[in-house]
């Protein structure tokens, strides 16, 4: 018997409901995640039903000390969900319980394989809303959003998925339950377990529900897009509508001239600003005034009079609100249409931005003149896309990073760290930091039997 | 030589500026938290000036086994830096740099010897605000909030105190500093160990600097005192001027009559409202509005129209403003003036703080019928601080805490566990919870040397 018949045969006869997959059915879906870069053929995959059917294979694979891939909706770009050489992926595709909301404590119960979309529409529905958005919101699910710690589109206002999660639960590598779910808005009872947990990478456990916060929602949403002369000037345009606005300004997200140019183009649509300025700002503001909201416009009005924008175009219904927004979803399908493009999702202190792409577009054009590099990203928190197309990405990439790292960024901001980008991270990590990681890992995991290679830059003992 | 005199001597032969106080003088004011229960007499307090003074006092304690209390401001109400037997008291009260608020960035590096109120002012200076506020704003320093993850009265709009730490150093046991200062908005590299430190009261490293978030100021604060007919209405005020208002309800506290009573005749002001309604709830805007702050005017009339409220008094000017802040803020004056009284920091899900405030009323009479009770708090948050003054508190208190577990709460919202709640931790946590915590605990400080005896229910080994 072959070790592969004998691991399809010992979880077969696992009292656990699985839903096994095996063959083409298991390597056709649960190979690659949104990086297009497939590992290898997995044998099987399993789909545990429930938290006790995940416990109960989890104490099965460490007492054969079989690894495991954590996967959720294949949406992560850094490697994390990929499985690896004789890895077993666990996929929490049928964990899609979701609670009606309480609106008295304001939050709802998903399961991990609940996606974004189900849990916007959920919140929606009760006259609510929830504080992440990303683009990928129909497939990624609730509990990669949690390993991975999304962000996305709106942590200018409402943080990370970090600041979402009034609890979870997760399943320990040894198939122990961490049920952490009183899901109070305070509760200093002991070590916040959840924090260690929300952004591991499924290197910890594996998440399987979280009773999630919702918020008000908001009475009226109202975009606008700014051409502005600079990064810097985009930062004081910011500046100025945080000091108007306070914290309804609920996006600042920033494309450069080339990536507007093409996502103008593949839409086909015409141009809601001219093509040409150096920098396109899309600022939302979020609010509950009654009256009609004229403060985004009078602040934006104000900004353009003190020249921090060349142009602006305000939305007036909410067609135009959509279409801005459409541009700005639109970027990841340009960059994607393009093919081959390599993400680096950095991180940068306010005031190292324009430093950053200065020096970032030196290393590219030294190393390949060829090169061709489209940037987007969440301007507001110092997050940008560095994306690149070169026949040289294995110079260039470390180069990038290293040119971020050392301008006191790092080279994650919101994708993760996965499987590709943990030889970086020493760039931005001390080896005391790594140190403290590594001693959690074991202790919870101490045969390493959890996305072993992911985040930590040597593979678990 | 006795062992006192040796520790004294050892630790006047390091190499680090430790400021030691030994005798009376470090007997006077580091015996005790602001639970005024003093421990046993310390031989000598020491006091780094740095980080590399406390890491070279933290290198030598865990090559001698020296047990250490880890001191900030001596606010806190858990007995967590309540020095216990043995243990030599390490202040970090000399900590106290404090840098200009950084404009682009919205952030400020304070040491953790800084208070409260010198962080408030230093970014009032720069027109910005700190997100957290408590009544010891004078006496509480940046470390010790931290390392109890505080709350306070503005948590409804702005989080705990762990939502405005970007980045933070502490030292670990063994002397090894984890530093973690990129104090970037987003930063998904690696696990975020400062999430651990937060709120782990001085068990897991001490905290010596941290970088910390600051907001825009508001135009506008406002604020209203409102008789309500009970903790249910309370909730349905709460709810309708969440929906009118989003997240510019920024404060709703809770008074409960006796209390209220008492507030107002310990000032021998007049009175905002007629004692002798049912519940006062103190709530507060704060708004970026232009125009005049019609909204939360409003908002309240609609709600006293649909009779939410019996009676409401709205700020009408700055005096106003802060007369009914400071009636807020009598409470914990008006308890203490009591004498004798032992508070209970519970939190509670939203629906069951009626039956707590039932269940544990019965429980105090059936025990102690001469037991008085005062009722205060965070009902925005669930955090009822539930005063006791009994003969009978050893009896009491276990049961108090058992009430609001048996409830879906906690055994404490904001002020920690520290040494005094400690035996009420499995009451919210499993032993799952609580062996992943011993686990964490064993791998940072394997010798138990810091704080040894808060939190966990049982003394490290």
């Amino acid at each position: 018997m072959s070790e592969t018949t004998g691991l399809i045969d010992a979880l077969s006869r696992l009292q656990a409901d699985l839903a096994l997959l095996v063959g083409a059915e298991a390597v056709e879906r649960y190979r690659a995640d949104a990086t297009r870069r497939p590992g290898p053929e997995p044998v099987a995959v399993a789909r545990p039903r429930t938290t006790a059917d995940l416990a109960a294979l989890l104490a099965f694979c460490t007492a054969r000390r079989q690894l495991v891939a954590v996967q959720g909706g294949l949406t992560g770009l850094a490697g994390g969900a990929r499985p690896q050489a004789g890895e077993l992926p666990i996929s929490l595709e049928r964990m899609r319980s979701l609670s009606e909301p309480d609106l008295l404590s304001m939050s709802v119960e998903a399961g991990a394989g609940v996606t974004l979309e189900a849990l916007q529409a959920r919140a929606a529905a009760a006259g609510l809303m929830f504080g992440v958005d990303i683009g990928a919101r129909g497939t990624a699910t609730i509990g990669g959003m949690i390993a991975t710690n999304a962000g996305g589109i709106r942590v200018l206002r409402h943080g990370m998925f970090r600041a979402q999660v009034l609890g979870l639960e997760a399943v320990l590598s040894d198939g122990r339950v961490l049920t952490s779910m009183r899901g109070l808005q305070k509760d200093n009872s002991g070590y916040d377990l959840k924090q260690l947990m929300i952004g591991s990478e499924g290197t910890l456990g594996i998440v399987t529900r979280a009773r999630l916060r919702l918020l008000p929602k908001p009475r009226h949403e109202r975009n606008a897009l700014c051409a502005v002369g600079s990064v810097d000037a985009a930062l004081q345009l910011m500046r100025r509508l945080r000091e108007h606005l306070g914290s309804d300004l609920s996006a600042c997200e920033a494309i450069w001239p080339d990536v507007y140019a093409g996502v103008v183009a593949l839409r086909g649509g015409s141009a809601p600003l001219a093509t040409g300025h150096a920098l396109y700002l899309l600022v939302e503001s979020q609010s509950f005034r009654h009256e009609e909201d004229d403060l985004f416009e009078t602040a934006l009005g104000e900004a353009y009079e003190a020249g921090l924008c060349q142009d602006v175009v305000l939305s007036q219904s909410g067609r135009d609100f959509t279409a801005l927004w459409e541009i700005r979803d639109g970027c990841t399908d340009y960059t994607a249409s393009l093919g081959g493009m390599t993400g680096h999702d950095v991180s940068l202190p306010p005031d190292a931005m324009a430093n950053f792409l200065d020096e970032a577009g030196a290393i590219v054009r030294r190393i390949d003149p060829a090169a061709r590099i489209c940037v987007f990203g969440h301007l507001g928190d110092g997050n940008l896309h560095y994306v690149v197309k070169s026949q040289h990405m294995p110079l260039l990439s470390p180069e990038i990073f290293a040119c971020a790292a050392g301008l006191g960024g790092a080279v994650t901001a919101e994708h993760g760290v996965g499987s590709d980008k943990r030889a970086h991270l020493p760039l931005v990590r001390s080896p005391v930091e790594l140190a403290v990681m590594r001693s959690i890992k074991h202790g919870l995991d101490p045969y390493g039997i959890l996305n072993r290679g992911r985040i930590l830059p040597e593979p678990s003992p």
